[in-house]
């Protein structure tokens, strides 16, 4: 991560969940990499829910030294075990035959069950954050899982959460969304004050913990050119001004809308810690321009780095903002730059959550 | 530019007409600078729609070595005359008073009356392309002449042109938009089979003459994830996939839709020349992260390059991407690289119409 964030001495040791994600992606392979590099967080504890033979099959086949052992129930995860990385199976699981680097219903099944299962360790309060690998959103369908659209839908779901956002954050980039995966068309009748109003206030709470001092906001435009004054539409008059307005009353260091299009340049210059964007692409586009790099040399992604961040949960969600990519599976090339951001974030919005309370 | 053309030996001369803009914003001193800077082409020739007594000053305040010729008639404009530029004056103009650095009705006026004009010496076939210094919307407005949103639509109208889009160009990265100037509820009643395949025709032989060699071209999906097979959105199915498949027909190359997010560093990688996107966001949000950065200790624009150009005139237009910076003015601080890549693109533009001829 370009940007570091400091540690203070005295914190408490975080327990982070890593779920596994889709077993035929390159889930098993970041994680082996992440949890053995000299980046990772000493502190922390880690487990993982997950196949203990897809994870000790990959660490062999990488040559890393690192040992899954599996344990019975959540409460054996995060005790101190030497170098061994404790691995909790979801309950009951028939693990059928699979292949790599392709969807498939059987792969789709395994992830899904990690996730619940991840939740149910979460909800119980006996890990810190949780913190996933992807998942491939073909599989989730074969295995009739097809109703979420992603790893948001899920947690929102099954947490039982009211207003949540998506956000995603690459160091001194971090974006949040009003709305997510739905029609563009759709979008206009959701920019609502009361949403604008609660994704600025989440905003708010994720950065101040992430960084440890209050941010400064942006918000976007739903129109170009910030509707220039009721010409191209009024959602920012209507909606969007007075949710900023009732933020600012609330203490909130907020301003806009403001046109999205010079807005991210700004952000990166170091006028804002954050964005909330109206829209998927308009943080998304942006987004991707600052961390994803393509090589034309070799056909594929050279750098994908970011970390992907449910804000409005119970509990504390963090994730890669990449893909199961499947065609890099077996060639030992993932990069697990993404996962360990991933883990940096949750252990932040995790320790200092728990010296709010 | 950070993408280098090439020069062929033996091309035609081309005659390159600049508007001066809005006199109490930078365009004066870019002017200025452009035209006495070693990046400036050579074997070009050059003329300015505007005031001399404008251009004049500002090039005296400078101590930049470049005088200005007020010429009577579009006739003289590009005749060698030695280090002088020719300048001509609209038609009749009364200049009242007017101060730098704000908005105001004059030199809305004037800025409006300078594209007029450029674009009768344009149509009359008296220059080869018009390259325009920017304009402020709200001083045309205070003029009278509220009701166009900027340059690209005054160009349409007075042209007379049917079918135009704009086009932002920086180096590798080249986009043309479906939609403009519209609230972004209205654009998906604007995504139809016909505008698309129009947009990446022109598109098409834009950058044909820029590179001087078929484009491999992109199409920007309208909805996130490319509408996910129908599930948000089916602008997707219904209108772009017929319009990318008609224009492959035609012998274009071009595919698609694609989810907007990963396309634009695809782009910058070299798997595309150009891409069409569907709304004016979703192609300035990315363009703007590619050439536009912000410094936080300045609390200014550090660097704004990039070239607007429009697409379906009788004519050639190409403009400077920024604004006309205010705050700027007076300063001497202002950069010409925008002007100086906008002329760069209307010379490849204008030499090669004239060799398909």
């Amino acid at each position: 991560m370009t940007h570091s964030y400091s540690r203070n001495i005295g914190q408490s040791v975080s327990r982070l969940l890593i779920t596994m994600g889709d077993p035929a992606g390159i889930g098993p392979e970041i994680i082996c990499k992440a949890l053995t590099g000299k980046e990772l967080d000493r502190f922390s504890r880690y487990g993982v829910i997950g196949l203990v033979d897809a994870l000790s099959s990959t660490a062999e086949k990488m040559g890393r030294r690192v040992r899954f052992r599996s344990v019975a129930t959540p409460e054996e995860m995060f005790l101190p075990a030497g170098n061994e990385i404790p691995v909790l199976e979801p309950d009951g699981l028939e693990v059928g035959h699979w292949e790599p680097g392709i969807a498939q219903a059987v792969t789709g099944e395994i992830a899904f069950r990690c996730i619940t299962t991840a939740i149910e360790v979460a909800l119980a309060g006996q890990c810190d954050a949780v913190v996933t690998a992807p998942i491939c959103k073909e599989s989730l369908h074969k295995a009739g899982h097809g109703e979420y659209a992603g790893h948001t839908e899920i947690f929102t779901r099954l947490t039982g959460a009211k207003s949540t956002a998506l956000m995603l954050i690459s160091g001194k980039f971090r974006v949040a969304h009003v709305t997510n995966h739905v029609a563009l068309r759709e979008t206009c009748g959701m920019v609502k004050r009361q949403r604008v109003f609660d994704v600025i206030r989440l905003t708010n709470n994720a950065l101040a913990r992430i960084d440890g001092k209050p941010p400064r906001i942006a918000v976007a435009s739903y129109n170009p050119h910030a509707g220039e004054s009721g010409l191209f539409g009024r959602e920012e008059i209507e909606e969007i001004e007075p949710a900023v307005q009732e933020a600012q009353r609330a203490g909130i260091q907020v301003s806009g809308p403001f046109p999205p299009d010079s807005l991210f340049p700004q952000m990166l210059g170091g006028r804002y810690e954050g964005i909330v964007a109206m829209y998927h692409d308009q943080g998304h586009i942006a987004f991707k321009m600052h961390c994803f790099r393509y090589s034309s040399d070799l056909q594929e992604w050279g750098e994908v780095a970011g970390v992907n961040v449910t804000l409005g949960l119970p509990i504390i969600r963090t994730s890669v903002a990449h893909g199961t990519a499947f065609d890099l599976v077996g060639t030992g090339k993932a990069s697990e730059r993404s996962l360990l951001d991933a883990i940096e974030i949750a252990r932040l919005l995790a320790e200092r959550q728990g010296r709010d309370k």
